[in-house]
Order: C-alpha cells, then structure tokens, then sequence
C-alpha cells in the first residue's frame, strides 16, 4: 500500500461545539471544532480560534466562556453561528440561554451539555489564538447523563470534517476502550 | 426540558490517534485522544499529555514526535499501546515504521495518515503536559487523498467517548458545513 506525501496542513475530525461568550455586553455564538481537553486534574480544556474572530473578543475581555454541545437537531443553527460573524449580524437571539455562576458564560438551553469555563491562559500563535480554560460547571439534559456519564449518541453530537466540509454522525459502537486491546497482552 | 448539574470533569468525544516518539532511542507509541488542531499556518496542533507517560519523555527530549490516525482495522492494537506502559513493556514491534524528515518522529505503516511534528513549545499544567506541535510533513494512503483531502471515513477513523469507554465508527454524513446553516441567514 502506497504512502504519498501529502500538505502539511492537514484537518483532523473535530467534534463539534458552540462556543459562546459575551462581547460588548451581548451574547455570542461561533461553531469550533479546534477543541480538546488538556488537563485531567482540574479539568482543562484548550482551544485554537482564530484571532480575527468577534467572539474571541469577549472571550479575553471577560476571561469567561461556554463550550456547548449541539445534537443533529439543532445542525443548521450550528452552521449558522459558524458562517455569519457576531460583527455584522446579531447572534444573540439564535439561542435559548441560561447561566450558572459564570455570568459571562451564556449557556444553551437548546444543547444537550454544557460546559461553563474560565480562561486559565491565552497564548498567541501565528494565526490563532490558544485559550486555555477550566471547566468551573457543567450542565447536562438529565436524561443525557448516567453514572456521570454524557450520553454523546444519545444526544446526537456530531463532527465535523475539513477541507470536504462536512458534518458527521456518531457512527456504531465498535468495542470496549482499555479492554479490548488487552488480549495482545499475552500473545 | 430539565438540565442538571453534573461534574465538570467531562470527556469531550476525542478522534483516536497514535502518538509515536523515540524514547532512549527505541520506538515508542501511545493512545492518544486529547489532540486538536490550534493554529491554521503553520499547522499547528495541541496535545494533553498525562505527565507521567512514558512517551512523553521522548517527546520533550527529542522535540519531535509522530500522530498516527488508525483505522478500525487496527483497533485493538490501538487499544493495546493505549493499556499498556512502554517502561515495562517493549512496543517498538506492535507496527510497521517508515520516517519521514524527522528521524525522532516514528510513522506508522499500517495507519492511514502519519503527521511528523516539531515540538513548539510544553507547557506543564496541574497532571498533564500541553504539547504545541507544528506539523511538518504529511502522509497517507495514496487510496484515502483526494484532492488533498483525507478521506477521514473510508480510512475507518474511529472516536472514543469516556468515562464509558468505547470506540465509535465514523458514522454517515449530516450535511454540507458552512453551508446548510445559510438559508436562516435571510430568515
């Protein structure tokens, strides 16, 4: 099987997620898919945004954001709040809202977890802006979650892939994590 | 709709991937699922390592390192290097190597896509080490690239979602991004 060099600026699948923050005193939306956890313990999570984007902005101003978790209902306001810019068009009203202790932090309802974060570090790149973040809270539809547990499937998150553009299910469950690669232990 | 609150150490779904790094100049290889892309050029990516791993070492002494994408094909071999420590066990042998221009940076054979980076910049956090990686060279399958994009599902790329601990297939498409979510724009 052939191997080809390929460019350098290769894509990886992205689960996708909202992003949200409050710039100039109104909530804002943006789609991001450049998101991981870091840190196990406290919980971190870190981000790569583009820096040019508005809801960045509010994001350093108020070192507080929400990452939030959409299912395949809400797919097409997800790609929304990712093509039009919060400088030019009103995104606040896209979203039902709620907040826990993080009053810069806007929460949506309509999404099946979410997450309330500060912002531990920023870290200018080239392009992008890295922003390392705690999750301070989380918050859960009660019945996507058990054993403390998100249901994912259950909620229908989705992903993303790049350059192709396109959006993703969760697939089938294919086996058991830690488990299954045990059995090459003994061989 | 009822939202609760649950503990904010939540997994986010996370693309399985194999990290690859020399350590005392032995080929070494670990699961890795806390990775992102966080720079658009240079390509840059971000990993959370749990500080104690064994690979990271080679990765913080050599500055280079490997990021393998596995298809379902090799799952449980994914899983092995993911449950077992490469100080007590040798994984030099579990895959097939090939190396690019960075000769700390193992590839993989039997994976799909091989990315060889350059280690930017660690940062340690609480229980984890940050890892910024610039990308700097790519290689697939010459099957699974098409114009210049990786064919992310027909290489059988899998997620893993925690603490349930279970590999998800890609599943089907949704939608067109930065697309589908236009028509609300007129709305």
């Amino acid at each position: 099987m052939e191997k080809v060099k390929i460019s350098n600026n290769v894509y990886i699948p992205m689960p996708m997620t909202i992003l949200g923050a409050k710039v100039n005193g109104k909530d804002n939306f943006m789609a991001v898919g450049w998101i991981c956890r870091i840190n196990a313990n406290p919980p971190m999570l870190a981000m790569g945004i583009g820096t040019h984007h508005h809801t960045l902005k509010g994001v350093l101003e108020n070192k507080e954001f929400s990452v939030n978790f959409p299912g395949e209902n809400i797919l097409k306001q997800t790609d929304f709040v990712g093509v039009v810019s919060g400088d030019k068009t009103d995104k606040s009203n896209v979203f039902n809202t709620f907040y826990g202790t993080l009053n810069n932090a806007p929460l949506i309802k309509e999404c099946g977890l979410n997450l309330a974060c500060s912002v531990v570090e920023s870290i200018k790149l080239p392009s992008n802006t890295l922003i390392i973040g705690e999750i301070k809270e989380a918050f859960c539809k009660s019945e996507l979650v058990k054993s403390n547990t998100v249901l994912f499937d259950d909620m229908k998150a989705f992903f993303l892939t790049m350059p192709d553009n396109n959006y993703w299910s969760f697939g089938h469950k294919l086996g058991k994590a830690w488990s299954i690669g045990k059995e090459l232990q003994t061989k």
